[in-house]
Formats: C-alpha cells, structure tokens, sequence
C-alpha cells in the first residue's frame, strides 16, 4: 500500500435519469440500486486494500453530505465536503489537489466516480495499483477499459495502434480522448482494438495536477491557490466566496485534452458499468427466465423484460413487455425501456410545475 | 312514487378484476371508480325518486357489510344483510322475496346490481317507473338496452322482431335470453335490431317471484320457506344454518329461462356500463387528448391511452401505450389495457402464494 496515495470521490451528481427513486437528498450514489451496499458504500469497500478511508475525501453538495458522513463512518467526516456550488469536476479536483498537497506535498490522488458498478474488485484493484504508481512517478493517468460492444454511452480513449490490455506493464501513452461517438463510429472503435471506454477514473501526484492547472485554468487555479489552508478558521467562509468563481469546466476538457502527455491503463474489462440509467440496473440485476428483473413477491402473468423497483409493495404485471417500473412513496414512474435514457424530462416536466417536493 | 315499490340491491360481488384497488372489504361497489360516490352510493342515490332510500335493502357479504352500512346512512341497518353463504342470485333473491312479502304483501320489487354505472338518471328513471308498473300487474320484467355496438361481454334479451326501444310503450313479451356471444354472432344480434343487451335489473311482485320459485326451484324455495318471519329471535342463526343448502344458482337459471312468459322493457341507452373492468373505467372517465386517462397531477411524455388510479402521489408515463396503472399502499398493479379482462388471474396467484393479505 503506497502511504501517499489518497482518493477523492466525486459525489456530487444528481442522478436525474433514477427519478423517482433518485431525489436530490437521495441521488443515485447513497442508494443500494445493485446489491446491499450504496454504490458509494461500494466504492469506498473496494477501494479499502489501496487507500483506507481515513485517506480518502468525499466531494459532494448540500442535500447529500449529511447522508454521506452517515453511509460512511469510517471517513473522518472532515472529509466529506459540500461544493458551494456546482462546478463541474475541474475546480472540484482542483480543490482537493490543493487540500491534499498542503496535508502531503508526496500525495498521489486517485479519483473515483461514487456511482459506478465494479464486479470484479480484484482485477480493478490491480488496474488501481498500476494507476496510482504511474501516477507516483509523475503521469497524469486515466484508466481505459476494453470495450465489450460498441457503446455509444461513453466516451472513448485511443491508445497506440496494438496496445493490448493489460494492468501489469508500463502505463501507456494515450493518444486522444474521444466523446461518445455515433454507433458507426463506436463500431469502428470496437473493431480497431486499441479504443478503451473512458471510465471516468484519473490519477496524478497532486502537485502534478496543480501545476497543469496553473498551466491550462490559470484563473481557477488563482482563485484555489488564493483559499487559506484547509483547517484555517476562514476557510469554509472563503471557500464559499471563491468557489462559484472558478470556471465551470471539466477536468477533461480543462487539462487532459491540453497537457501534452497523458498515460492510461488499458485494462481488461473488471465488469464495470457506469450505470447510466435504469435499464443498466436491468442488466446488472438478475432475471427470471423471461426477462424480468422483479422483486421476489412480485407477479409477472405474461409479462417480458420488465423491471420493478418497488419496496414495501407487491407489483402484478400483466401482458407488458420491456416496462421499467419504480414505485416510490410519493411518485411512480412507468417507462417503456428504450426511453430510460430520457427519464430526466419528466423532472424537467417537473420543475417547470415547480414540483421541488418531488425533485 | 308506488308505495308498494322496493328495492334489492345486490352488493355481494367481489369485483376481482378492479384489483388492487377491489377487495374483500372494499369491493367496487363501495368505490367510487367513477365520481365522487361509490358505485352503491350512486345507485341509492338515482332511485331515490321512485323507492326511497327506507324501502331499499341490500344484499351483501361478511367482509362489506359494515361499510354499505356505512355508506348509505339512510338505509335502514336491519336492511342490510350478509349472505351466511355465497349461493349466486336465485337464492338471495329468494330471500329478499320472502322477507319483503313479509312485511308488506303487495311488495313489487326492483333487483338492482350494485355496481353498475348510469350516466342518464332521467330517462332510466323512466324505464325503471314502467318495469315497476308492469310488474305490479303481475309480469316478470326485464329490462334490455339498445345495443351500441357488439359487446360480447353482456347477455341478450330477444324480444319480438320490430320491436323498438321506448319506456312508455306497454311491456313487451321476452322471447329469450342468450347468453354472452362470440362476435359474428354479436353484429347479427345488433342488426337484427330487436336484440338488447341483458342490464342484470329485474321487477317483479314479491308473491309472483316466490310462485315461480316454487315451481321452478323447489328445494331452495322450500328451504325458504321454512325461515321463522324476519326479526324472528332466531332468524339469523337458522338463515346461516339453512341458506349455504339452498342450490348455487343464478336467477336467470332458475327461474326466467323456465318460466312460460316474461316481459321486458326494450330500453333506449341510458348511458348504462356495467364497468366489467378497468378498461370499462377507461372509457368512462375524462381522457387528455393523447388518450391518457391520469390524476391531475400525473406527468404524460409521449404517453397514449393510459389508465391511471394512483392516490396521493404522482405518476410519470414515458414512452408507454394502452397500458393501464393501478396503485394501493399494498399493491401495484401494471397491466395491458386488453388484458383487462384477465385482472383476476393475477388474484388466482396471489390465492395460490396464500397471500391472503392482498385478496
């Protein structure tokens, strides 16, 4: 375990398309959309062998820090931060490379999504391993995984023609960051061999980021530098203040596609999922000979390739196909499957009618 | 107003196919699908011109008697009774002829179901005034509604060819019934014209119904007859001892497929729907211009021909069609609005999960 190495997990997403289950004081990453666990829980459990919690740094907002200290004991609730506003991931990284170099000046920071699905934590692990030691020696690293199908979802990393998987060599070169591509062009990728699917995952000493930052965000890396020391007594006062200055730009966009050098695993797939909609979680779940992925008193009469998410209920299902079903106390979403990437319009619906209870 | 009128009025249906919002103890007939009132509360409320509310009773079971009592203040409670057995129409309605021949030997009885809808009081106001007339001068009496199209969910009453639809006509002789039919059969009927739907209502005077079960169901009359008279000490304890031997039966079995001659009125439609399921209640609530029959605050996007009964919550459809959504704190039920017919299966399931709690 290498003793500099710290996370940060950006939670501060809102998780719009798991409306209703998803709230704004219960988004997608405090909820056990797969399994027991919150996939934040999940994330911080798997991390666990690399970096302990005491190590690791939360990023979140107002609605959810507070369930977030609660999922997490073991996190020094110091930790867990509430943006003051919402900025996109360059000043949020930004932020903890500050934080982090003033506790560490060796600090290597790995950061992680808080919503993602990994099923297979052993290979992920290795592949974390590898990151954060290319990362030690001064790479800005990202992590890219050997697409399964031509997913037009992600976004793409494109490594040297012929690099082959692998979490054990030395890190390679990447060569350009894709956006989601169409899928003629995602099928493209699929068959040249050397496109990864960005998973969303970087890695870097801290002073390395600051410095890239100084570089390629001047004015939000002024503003950060500006803040007193994490602990000081103006801080949180200060950080409110100067944060919703910075820039509102993501770490991608604001460094990576500009540093001339950037690193990457290759690595095989770790069963990861980024689950973007309900329909993921359809996948993930197991299901019954028809398709259907349903709680265990649930009835299904002729029914096909639906899922249910309802607690405390029992849901009939009769003569429907391809349905997502989501019962909440005070909302009920049923949506054909194929539409599950579009379950955010209802809460644009939603706040046009000004519905903040059901936001 | 005769005041020799009475009222039955059959409430001990179960109305499985309105599941989940139907129940042992909340049944159809004590919902109200349609407006404010339950379906029992509209019936007594429409008769009111011709039989008031003290000369109706009601017939019903264990589980719903309590809340009809409830629900109809000016009911007489002792009017209100619960069937010791499920025995079908013959024998209830054999019953309430005896009691009401008991009380008043003139008595001419209407049989209403409980759980039918009427959009237009007046004019069937009129129809029921002239099956009461002719059944005071001694005639069992139908009454057959215009068809309005070929429903193969109801029976047909066959009355002479030519005959036409009116209430002030006198009673026209009944040449059959038949039963529910396949659909080529259906269009012949309603281009034949003298076919007319069955509304399950029935008129007759007291003695005359109980003569003709003498003759026609002689075991069960007899079974009848020897009750000790109405408000009799022991009454109850030996309806409950005798009642489940009477033959399970209904009265168009029993008694008006046997019977030499009969008569009915061939009614013009007074807006009758015996709201056989929700797709019944889909017709006749108000729909959005997509066809969406929602709660007011429900959220429709690309939505078409919905059904939705949730209560105190909202519900989002997206991208889904003909589908029809029914909500209860227990229950959630999802179904294809053309499987509506088929609502109870899911109830044989639930029966055979001994999920008692949700019958």
């Amino acid at each position: 375990m290498n003793r500099h190495a710290y996370g940060l997990i950006l939670a501060g997403g809102r998780g719009t398309r798991f409306w209703p289950r998803s709230r704004r004081r219960s988004a997608k990453q405090v909820l056990n959309v797969v399994g027991e666990r919150s996939l934040i829980q999940s994330t911080v459990d798997r991390l666990r062998p690399l970096i302990p919690p005491e190590r690791l740094w939360v990023l979140t907002n107002d609605y959810l820090r507070d369930t977030i200290v609660q999922q997490l004991p073991q996190v020094p609730p110091a930790q867990v931060l509430a943006e003051p506003a919402q900025r996109n991931t360059a000043p949020a990284i930004g932020l903890a490379a500050h934080i982090l170099h003033s506790v560490d000046p060796d600090a290597v920071m790995g950061v992680f999504p808080a919503d993602h699905v990994i099923s297979k934590p052993a290979p992920y692990r290795a592949v974390v391993r590898a990151a954060l030691a290319g990362a030690a020696v001064g790479h800005l690293m990202v992590v890219g995984i050997q697409p399964r199908w031509p997913e037009t979802g992600y976004g793409y990393i494109e490594f040297p023609r012929g690099t082959r998987p692998g979490a054990r060599q030395a890190p390679a070169e990447v060569r350009r960051f894709h956006e989601k591509p169409d899928l003629p062009k995602a099928r493209r990728y699929l068959a040249a061999g050397h496109y990864y699917w960005n998973s969303g995952m970087f890695f870097w000493r801290a002073d390395v980021l600051l410095e890239a930052l100084r570089r390629h965000l001047p004015r939000t890396a002024a503003i950060l530098a500006a803040l007193p020391p994490f602990g000081a007594r103006h801080f949180a006062a200060r950080l409110k203040q100067a944060f919703p200055l910075c820039e509102n730009i993501s770490i991608d966009y604001a460094v990576l596609e500009k540093a001339p050098q950037k690193h990457g695993i290759p690595a095989a797939d770790f069963g990861w999922s980024d689950v973007g909609s309900w329909n993921a979680v359809w996948e993930l779940r197991p299901r019954d000979r028809c398709g259907n992925a349903i709680g265990e008193h649930d009835v299904c009469l002729d029914a096909q390739d639906n899922f249910v998410d309802a607690r405390g209920k029992i849901v009939a299902l009769l003569g429907v196909k391809g349905l997502i079903v989501v019962d909440t106390p005070d909302a009920l979403l049923v949506a054909a499957r194929e539409r599950a990437q579009h379950v955010g319009e209802v809460l644009k619906e939603l706040e046009r009618r000004k519905r903040e209870d059901l936001l």
